[in-house]
């Protein structure tokens, strides 16, 4: 099934060094994403680039590279800019999750580009001028920008979660223990407790209630049931012992 | 105005490129993030680290070195540890956005760690053991993992977001035990098992994982945590006792 995601491209401009290049690459396949543009890449091919790619040389082998941050954009619907600081820019700025929802929103029906500056400068006005939206990536108030690389990466994470949507996780599946064994086992904690006469029914003081919550908190499964129970077990036979040789 | 981020480290566990080390301290400082932690890493300092971290030398040069995962969770109220792939963890596996939510609330009262393991094999499964919550990022489901690095800013981008974000941290209710006490409850556990000759070192079989499991699940408490010391030592003094009279 075609994935919103083909239809976007991250293009950047005049990357300096080869080794983002790599690293973007990485961050796009990491993140089901798969076109590339490179706009006058200052070195490319590059082994750094190839190093930094990891597994993601599909998605660097099918780079392109043009001339022209024009030629990058051809076809696009909706051309994303990112920039670090405020710009001079009478379109809408919007941080980079909600930029990605509307990359996403115009990927159902057209093509959309993310455009990236290169490392030491930024977008520069005249590569902003052909955006549509400004996109910012939350940072510290005296922090530095971003890493290109590390942009891209955030960028392409949040291509990811906004492309699949209210998606609901689940812890690996370990069989519950029922409530009755729960009850037998604290049942049987109960009077261990009291064999060991750490526990007195006379005090009850907060004891049994602060272990219930303990274990309710941590929901139990079967098996660590019945590991609670044979190490209560142990200690039963134990105390009996004790108290056989101590009559 | 001290920020929640303040007290979230990020635990960096035997990274083998120096790049990562100094590329995580960049992603930590635009982030507002300005704690490292690195557990024996293979080659620091390191020119590498220097040229990736760019302006952040404030964060590399604070850089913590320790030689153990323990050591590097002193003092810790919840640590995140971060997979790529399902792991064998009954606790809560969350995806990082909410991960990062969870991290600030409890900042807003104890020391908060995100653990990354090794470039190459993740975190190992007693790493794991020692983390209360797993962390995932989302990924295309045929990717490999992100590079290292990426995965730290990731994370650190989300913390940020949730520290922007209009909400009020509150403390959890009771006070969560630190790494340490809970390190020690393990080790006297074990030996209790030992002395009740339930656990044999010899035949570890899953039962120390499996306990472990169970109360990373439950979030221990500081009180709690006294009580299972306190029935833990009665237990103790009452093996003392029939060994003593079997004599």
């Amino acid at each position: 099934m075609p994935s919103p995601l083909d239809r976007v491209r991250i293009v950047l401009c005049a990357p300096s060094h080869p080794g983002n290049i790599g690293a973007s690459a990485r961050a796009l396949q990491t993140m089901g994403l798969s076109r590339l543009v490179l706009v006058n890449p200052q070195r490319f091919p590059h082994a750094d680039a190839a190093a930094l790619a990891s597994a993601a040389t599909g998605v660097l082998e099918a780079a392109k590279v043009v001339s022209s941050l024009d030629a990058a954009l051809e076809g696009v619907a909706l051309a994303i800019g990112f920039t670090a600081r405020e710009r001079q820019f009478a379109g809408a700025v919007l941080p980079v999750r909600e930029a990605a929802r509307e990359a996403l929103r115009y990927a159902g029906s057209g093509d959309v580009a993310l455009v990236f500056g290169a490392e030491m400068s930024g977008l520069s006005n005249d590569e902003i001028a052909r955006c549509q939206i400004i996109a910012t990536i939350p940072a510290a108030p005296d922090a530095r920008s971003l890493n290109l690389a590390a942009a891209v990466q955030v960028a392409a994470y949040e291509l990811r979660v906004a492309a699949q949507g209210d998606r609901v996780w689940s812890a690996p599946a370990f069989e519950p223990a029922t409530q009755e064994s729960i009850a037998e086992l604290f049942a049987h904690g109960e009077r261990t407790l009291v064999a060991l006469d750490f526990f007195r029914p006379s005090q009850p003081r907060r004891l049994l209630p602060r272990l219930r919550r303990l274990f309710a908190r941590a929901r139990l499964e079967k098996e660590e049931v019945n590991i609670l129970r044979g190490i209560l077990a142990r200690i039963d036979e134990r105390l009996e012992r004790l108290e056989q040789t101590e009559k």
